[in-house]
């Protein structure tokens, strides 16, 4: 794209100046319209060192309400961000509805600066891109307006603004030694960014090519391009999203009425035996995926009363508190409802080496969110693809994914509910919306049924613990997840 | 402390079981009742390295429900973290009502390891202290419990266990370069243990010394210890706390009606000419704090339609949006009225060579939060003295703080709010409760007297930015805050 991009007809200064003036009113006009419409902005600017990225931000918030944007400018990875999937601290920084982000520099200059240092070989930069495209997509799927921006310069002019700056002590320290390896590698570079900007430009999020030799008519450019983005994106507000064909490996699962329960039983002598023989092996296992830094994530979903806490319980006891997390999930906060619905999920995913337990999980998208209408047929149907991407990205990133439903009948939980209501100690745990849940099992089962098929893949499989005797359920759990991980460790 | 004490007689074998299983069965309970009375339990564990911390966090967090406790295992601060004030990580970590924290070592090991490696001399010890004091307090004051425990084992102790760790490669990684360190100089980290312990010994969260020789005695003390503490703090739940004296160094404040408003206004001729000069100057000194690493934090404050955003506006349009970040501050999300009123302020702190700005901040306690009864008279009352603490953290840390206090009379706002009622593109600054407010202008008026009064410090004062003319309270800002940066940075 860089190669083939025709540099634009500067207009004349009047005319830029006029021009930026209607686009600011413009803008003003639009901030308000977009907090209406709750339409969320991420605005990605990337480009060559020194070709005024930062300060093209700069000016454009000007026009925009310190209560509407935020600004990130992103740095190589720390130690510790590299220990997540590479996308999470980006996906961190997505703004909420009604809002902009403007990230100064991101996913592409992270992916190019690696393969450029031959950190990323051809394999990995591959996977980076489809993780990119993904997530691009997701966003934009959700409702997200994304618009990239790559800020083009000419070798001769980034050399004079690089000595520029150096000239000067108070602006010495904006040149990076990137910046000056660039300038020096700037064929190489070209090549590099002209691929990646050719495998990302989707028609959702496509790329914007600036060019950035003159200040006013970047920004120019960017404004204009926001604008005209803005409207398009407030046009197509509420329509629907394409469904995408589900091909991921799936793997069989049983409808949850024929899982047969009453025999999955264990006596009370080997269910003590076992339990000991497993927690300790988990222990072990839990210390050598620290070691190797192997990370794991555990869902736990099932019926209310089924037994997941105790059966967490269980598996926890067996490890040191300092390498995993249990993660209750509730209804989301007003700051995760106005993000997208796995943003809370991106923010709570554990280091590497480390185990993050979900009870209750992104899942909800595809039951209570569905069920209760929180969000629309189409956002639901969208889910189960967007799950399996999710976990994928995680599979990829090297995490053990494992997923258990906790499964029990209606009688069973008719039984645990009386018994809760009756024992002043447990009263808590049962509110009125687990009778309300109640009355609609037969709908929960259907979606769940649904859920099941469609999001049980080779990478991250359902499980389905039989819980009438929680004892079982709770030995079924740990000898699954001590399988795999043998399996992960070996 | 360490010293004098004495170890305790340890029981039959029995007896700890016994013991142990009694108070985890209170601890089941005390659990439910600390939810309903909203207490936040935070619980330091330190003490000497394999003295079996992580162990005993373990087996007592499996008596507690996973959507009530989160545990922390904290290293040595990360680069990103040193550019914070030192308490900022530990703030962060504070539970929300109902709920505990366990920190596996904490302020305790921070501050004692930089003692012993001679990164902190006499007077940055006494500093940190002073700090410590203060964060207990301040946690203790509002409300949570803080319980600290040393884990104490002897010299010979500490050896066998470290060597035992040491021979197994899955448990190896455990033993820290750090704890044989410790335990070939085990008088000398003695010494500084012992007096911080003694340093730190207050009557609200007082030290509990466990003999950490063996596993289940040292898990009884602490179970006994937390049941105890949780019982006293549910029973004083309703208590007032003393008020401390305001001993800053106050500057001394205009009452606001006695503030000249009239006769501070600048021409348009002037206020171009002095805009221009002072943001030049200011972009200027921003990257010069940046190169220098001083943090900033600008606190804007003043009546609804003062001209805050606009004055806010003129600042940050000088400055390289990558280094500066404005935080309007509304009503607090639910996680965040779940903490300490100033754990959402700890955590939007800029890094150093950064600028904070915030658009409203911590001073509604004693504004919106007195007078709409959001939290009690003696939450407000002892707030005056906590905000200076908080403002002299921010200065002991290197900081320039500085307050800006926006000035109208009650006719001007009156035609803003008409202006605003009658401009389609301003409609939504306009709120009915801007409307409830003003009618409550002279108790309003009453606080703020009383808050300029009570917080303006030598180290962070406030300024009045008399604001009918809003050009002249714009150059007034940017003047205040150029001189206070070139201050800083002579």
């Amino acid at each position: 794209m860089l190669k083939n991009w025709i540099r634009p007809a500067r207009p004349e200064k009047d005319e830029v100046k006029a021009r930026l003036k209607a686009a600011q009113e413009k803008l003003a006009v639009q901030q308000m319209q977009l907090k209406d419409k709750k339409l969320p902005v991420l605005v990605l600017i990337e480009g060559w060192g020194a070709a005024g990225k930062g300060s093209a931000i700069g000016r454009i918030i000007r026009n925009i309400d310190p209560r509407f944007f935020k600004v990130f400018s992103m740095a190589a990875p720390t130690a510790e961000e590299r220990r997540k999937p590479f996308l999470t601290r980006y996906f961190e920084k997505i703004p909420e509805e009604g809002k902009f982000t403007f990230l100064d520099s991101g996913w592409m200059d992270e992916i190019t600066k690696e393969t450029l240092s031959g950190v990323l070989d051809g394999g990995d930069y591959a996977q980076r891109v489809d993780s990119v495209k993904r997530f691009e997509r997701q966003l934009t799927d959700n409702g997200y307006l994304v618009l990239k921006f790559f800020f083009h310069i000419s070798k001769k002019e980034q050399a004079g603004r690089i000595n520029a700056l150096m000239d000067n002590k108070d602006t010495a320290w904006r040149v990076s030694r990137g910046d000056v390896w660039q300038n020096s590698h700037y064929d190489r570079c070209l090549d590099v960014f002209d691929k990646y900007l050719e495998d990302t430009n989707t028609p959702s999020a496509p790329w914007y090519i600036v060019d950035a030799k003159n200040k006013r008519f970047a920004e120019l450019q960017v404004m204009e391009a926001l604008c005209t983005g803005i409207d398009t994106a407030l046009h197509n507000g509420s329509l629907a999203v394409p469904l995408l064909q589900n091909v991921f490996p799936l793997v069989k699962m049983p409808k949850l009425r024929e899982v047969e329960l009453k025999s999955k039983t264990i006596t009370d002598e080997e269910y003590k035996t076992k339990l000991k023989e497993l927690q300790g092996k988990l222990g072990m296992l839990h210390n050598r995926l620290y070691r190797k830094r192997v990370p794991v994530v555990i869902v736990y979903e099932g019926w209310d009363a089924a037994g997941k806490g105790g059966n967490i319980k269980r598996l926890t006891g067996a490890m040191d508190p300092r390498g995993f997390e249990v993660h209750p999930i509730a209804s989301p906060e007003p700051h995760e409802k106005a993000r997208h619905y796995l943003w809370r999920f991106w923010t709570r995913l554990p280091k590497d080496g480390h185990i993050a337990i979900f009870d209750r999980s992104w899942y909800g998208r595809v039951m209570v969110e569905r069920l209760e209408g929180f969000c629309t047929e189409n956002d639901w149907q969208r889910a189960f693809y967007e799950m399996n991407e999710f976990e994928q990205e995680l599979s990829n990133w090297g995490a053990v994914v494992l997923k258990f439903w906790v499964q029990i009948d209606k009688d069973t939980q008719l039984l645990r509910f009386t018994d809760r209501q009756n024992t002043p100690a447990k009263q808590w745990k049962l509110t009125d919306e687990d009778w309300r849940n109640r009355e609609k099992w037969d709908v929960y089962e259907a979606a769940i049924d649904e859920m099941l098929e469609k999001t049980s893949t080779t990478y991250a499989p359902w499980h389905i613990l039989e819980s009438v005797d929680k004892k079982y359920a709770r030995i079924k759990a740990l000898e699954i997840v001590v399988e795999a991980l043998e399996k992960a460790l070996k």
